[in-house]
C-alpha cells in the first residue's frame, strides 16, 4: 500500500514538492512496504492518495526511475526495481566470480576486437612506444542475459601475444593473464565519473540515449609495478551502486 | 592545432566514427596539444581538417563535453575545459581544506536548514528513534564562486544541540562536530551512484537538466561506532572525478 502521512509540520518549505513526494516513496521502498516487482498502482490513483497533481507525481516517479529504484514498462506500469549491485570500489575483482556468489548468471559477448597501433595517450600511460602494436576489445558482460557493462581494454601484443586465441566470452581476463602469460595483476588506479550514455552505448546497453552510467577508468599494474592494462567500463547506473569504506585522511 | 592523422590501418572497424573522432581529440588534450582554455576552430573548419561531416563532428563533440572535457559557450565556441578536481574515494576529508590545497577559493551557502521529526528510513540508519528530531540541511558549495556540490545532511538533534548557532558557510560540519561536541568522525560507509540533475538541482548547480551527476550516499561513525551522519551529496559530473586504488580482492 502506498501512504504519504508526514505531519504537515514534516513538509520541508525549501525542497521542491517531487523531491519530498521522491523521498516518502523511497522511504516506503527502503521500509519494505514496497518490494521488488510490486507494481505501483495507477497514477491517478496515486496522485489522489498523495494530494499531489499528476505533474508532480510524475517528477518525482522520474526521480526515482533515473536513481535506477523503479522501472516504467512503456503501456504496462510502474514497477519496484530489483536493488543495485553493489560493486566495492577499492578492489579488483573478477566479475564474473563477484556475480556468480551474488546469484546470477553472468555472461559476456565480444563486441569487438582487433590489433592496431598504439593511440599516444593510452601508450603513454602504459609505457609503450609511438608504434607498438596493442589489442582493443570490447566486451559486453551480461547479468541473467541482460547487458549491463561495456567494458574497453588495451593491452600490448608484444606483451600478450595470441590473446584472440583464448576463450575471451568464457573467462575473466585476468584469468587468462595470469594462466597463459605468468602475468598477475596486482594493484590498479581507477577513476569514477558520471556520463550520460552516447546512443552507441545505449543501443548495446538496451537503454535510452542519455540515461547515465558509470564510467571507470582503470590502470593495471604487475607485480614488478608495470602497467599492463588500460580499461575504460561503462556501467549502467540503474543496476550499480559502487560502495567504498572511508577513513579519515589526516591533513 | 587540431590533426587528425591515423594511417587509415588505425581506424577501427566496429567503434563509430563520432566516438573514434571523439578519441583522438580526447588524445590531444591528455598529451598536451589542446591545452585547457584552448578554443577549438569552428565547426566548418574542424570537420573539414577531420575530413568527417558536421554532424559526426556535433557527436563527438558532445561526447567530450558530456565528460567535462569540452565547455560549449553559447555564441562563442567550444574551448578545452579545465581538468576535473580529483576526490579520493576512500577518505573522508574536508572538501574546504582539499580544495583549498589545490588552489581553489571554496566557498559555502546554507540555502535549507530545519529541524523537524526524522523520516523512517534515515532514522533506522541513524540509529533514531521514531519521533526523534533532526536536523536537515543542504548547502552548496563553491569554488572560485562556481556551485559544484549540493550537499544535504540529517543529523540528531539531541546529539547536535543549536546546531544553527555555528557558523555552517564558514567551517565544516566535521569541524563543528569535533570542536563544539567533541564527536570525532572516524569512518565512513558510501556508496557513488551517476544520476542526472533535477530541474531543481540544476538550477542551484547552474547546469542544464539532465546533466550527469555523481550521487554520493554516506553513512559517518564516531570512535565508539554509532551512527552520527546521513550524508546526500551530488557533484557536478563535470567537475569531478573520484580516483582510488585498488587492490585485488582475495577470494
Amino acid at each position: 500500500m502506498i501512504s504519504l502521512d508526514p505531519p504537515q509540520n514534516q513538509l520541508k518549505t525549501g525542497v521542491p514538492l517531487y523531491i519530498q513526494i521522491a523521498e516518502a516513496l523511497l522511504d516506503q521502498i527502503e521500509n519494505g512496504e514496497l518490494a521488488p516487482g510490486d507494481r505501483l498502482p495507477a497514477e491517478r490513483k496515486l496522485s489522489r492518495a498523495l494530494s499531489v497533481n499528476r505533474m508532480t507525481l510524475r517528477n518525482a516517479l522520474r526521480v526515482l526511475e533515473q536513481q535506477g529504484l523503479l522501472i516504467r514498462r512503456q503501456g504496462d506500469g510502474t514497477y519496484v526495481a530489483a536493488p543495485k549491485v553493489e560493486r566495492q570500489a577499492g578492489y579488483l575483482f573478477s566479475f564474473t566470480e563477484g556475480m556468480r556468489r551474488r546469484g546470477y548468471t553472468p555472461g559476456a559477448k565480444v563486441i569487438h576486437l582487433e590489433r592496431r597501433p598504439v593511440e599516444a595517450s593510452i601508450g603513454r600511460q602504459l609505457g609503450l612506444g609511438a608504434s607498438a602494436m596493442i589489442y582493443s576489445i570490447q566486451r559486453l558482460r551480461l547479468l541473467n542475459r541482460q547487458p549491463v557493462l561495456l567494458e574497453e581494454f588495451t593491452i600490448s601484443v608484444e606483451r600478450f601475444p595470441k590473446l584472440e586465441d583464448h576463450d575471451l566470452e568464457g573467462r575473466s581476463l585476468y584469468e587468462i593473464m595470469e594462466a597463459e602469460y605468468q602475468v598477475k595483476v596486482t594493484r590498479a588506479r581507477q577513476s569514477l565519473e558520471p556520463v550520460l550514455a552516447t546512443s552507441f552505448e545505449a543501443e548495446l546497453l538496451e537503454i535510452e540515449l542519455g540515461s547515465p552510467l558509470m564510467l571507470e577508468r582503470r590502470i593495471s599494474f604487475d607485480e614488478g609495478e608495470r602497467p599492463i592494462e588500460y580499461g575504460k567500463d561503462l556501467y549502467r547506473g540503474d543496476r550499480f551502486r559502487f560502495v567504498t569504506e572511508m577513513a579519515p585522511l589526516e591533513l
